[in-house]
């Protein structure tokens, strides 16, 4: 079994993104998983705080454990936004593949200090076991929430004068040492519900990847182009986040569901149809993050 | 840990019964572990063939080991009516704790064949292991379906003439070595929309319970009033199975859960109302399965 850095590195030589989903429930991880194997490519299941407290750390990990033992088969474990250190020691027990310590709304040196702590704790849980944790800092606030959005959020940085500079990129890879960058370049959480998405600052993404020389995540795809994506892509983006487009549509195919099944009261024949829509959605992201179209 | 044989046991000592709920998805384990575990009790999830195939054989032996060793907690997991030797194979390879072979459709001779052939493999494989698996035989036809019936499904034994016989019990036991029997004993999978459920038969199950001399399974446990479970407990049921209530929850509930959040597109925060259903009746029949009423 490669290991998620190889798997990224492959990724950065192909010029394609690996595709990283996050899941709420096991309808998700269904869903997820059976389009990557559809489409025989590696895939991240990635759960924020707030998913993992709901699904529970342990359960998730040993799913996403299971899974991979079971079909032998890439599928990775990522510790989304993570804010605090007790919930990276959380992940990191529960063995997840990767976790974010999501610094970035806190002063550069704050996010620095913090999150080369964070790096010493997981390097040495790593290397105790001889296995790899990959670790991912942040830089900027691109808004908290995977979900339908009426305005942009209050402080969220996708004006130009906002965007993660490439001197915080070099100096935050520099001096804490981790394996992978989510930069703020003009990506946004969630869903505008009334206007475009905000266009990626495709030239920003270049220079961050270089002046970082590690792999840099984009975080907050749902709503952005295929073109932007794939300029993206060409810039220097190894990993692509999606999550707000799975959870409306876990809702809307959740809804029609139901109300076509209405005397159906069997979860395991209403819920095909949420797990065929996600798994829909998954499919045409990672065809697209891997050109395959 | 005390085992599975041992839960039955203490239960049967002590004039209760152990709770057995069956999952479609991480919800309803989510739901029923958070009862047993608020009221300290033991308890067995099962999945029916078509449950374990929408939530993965190994997906859900892996969530249910994960709980038990996470919380140190009397945690088990039953493959309920399994039809075919193949089924049982796969739970038993995953690691479930029990398997029912539902040969209750079968004529009485090919029954106990099969069934003995299931108890040799099971056996064989838990000595290799040095585990217990315990293995339930079933008697007689209760419906195939825990959903809300029109009528009484057509060869259902629920007229007394029907009825599982002491004769039949005591045969497939001793020629067998099950360690737990099903009985058609009045009961029903599914409940009636439009009449009351069929009575069970109490002093038919006092009967097979002396009889068959192993602890005695109620299947169909939805719409049984609560005097009759009692007298059922008293009579010598020392498992109860209850499906169609928590599906109807699961439904009713996720329907309500949605309507009161017309703009949450987070699967995470719509939910917990469905597990809270769930949880407040698994929990009311664990308290009375306990006598803790």
């Amino acid at each position: 079994m490669k290991t998620l850095k190889e798997i990224i590195k492959e990724a950065e030589d192909g010029k394609v993104a690996v595709g990283h989903f996050n899941v709420s429930d096991c309808v998700g991880v269904k869903a997820i998983f059976g389009a990557a194997q559809a489409l025989n490519l590696p895939v991240i299941i990635g759960v924020s705080e707030g998913e993992r407290d709901f699904i529970g750390v342990k359960r998730i990990a040993s799913t996403v454990k299971s899974i991979r033992e079971e079909f032998d088969y890439p599928i990775y474990l990522n510790a989304d936004h993570t804010h605090s250190f007790e919930k990276i020691k959380e992940a990191v027990e529960a063995g997840f593949d990767a976790v974010l310590f999501d610094g970035g709304k806190l002063p550069l040196e704050e996010n620095i200090k913090q999150t080369k702590e964070v790096v010493e704790y997981v390097r040495s849980v790593a290397a105790g076991r001889g296995t790899e944790i990959l670790i991912e800092g942040e830089l900027g606030y691109i808004g908290g929430s995977s979900s339908l959005l009426e305005n942009i959020p209050e402080g969220a940085q996708i004006n130009e004068k906002d965007l993660t500079t490439i001197e915080e990129a070099a100096r935050l890879v520099k001096e804490t040492g981790i394996d992978l960058l989510a930069p703020a370049v003009g990506n946004l959480h969630g869903i505008l519900k009334n206007a475009p998405q905000p266009n990626l600052n495709i030239e920003r993404i270049k220079a961050i990847r270089e002046a970082a020389g590690i792999p840099i995540v984009l975080h907050g795809g749902s709503g952005v182009s295929d073109e932007e994506f794939l300029a993206a892509i060409n810039a220097g983006i190894s990993i692509i986040h999606i999550n707000t487009e799975l959870r409306l549509a876990w809702r809307t195919a959740m809804e029609e569901s139901l109300k076509s099944r209405p005397n159906e009261i069997v979860p395991y024949k209403i819920l095909p149809a949420v797990v065929e829509k996600m798994k829909e959605i998954t499919a045409a992201r990672m065809r697209l993050f891997n050109k395959m179209i």
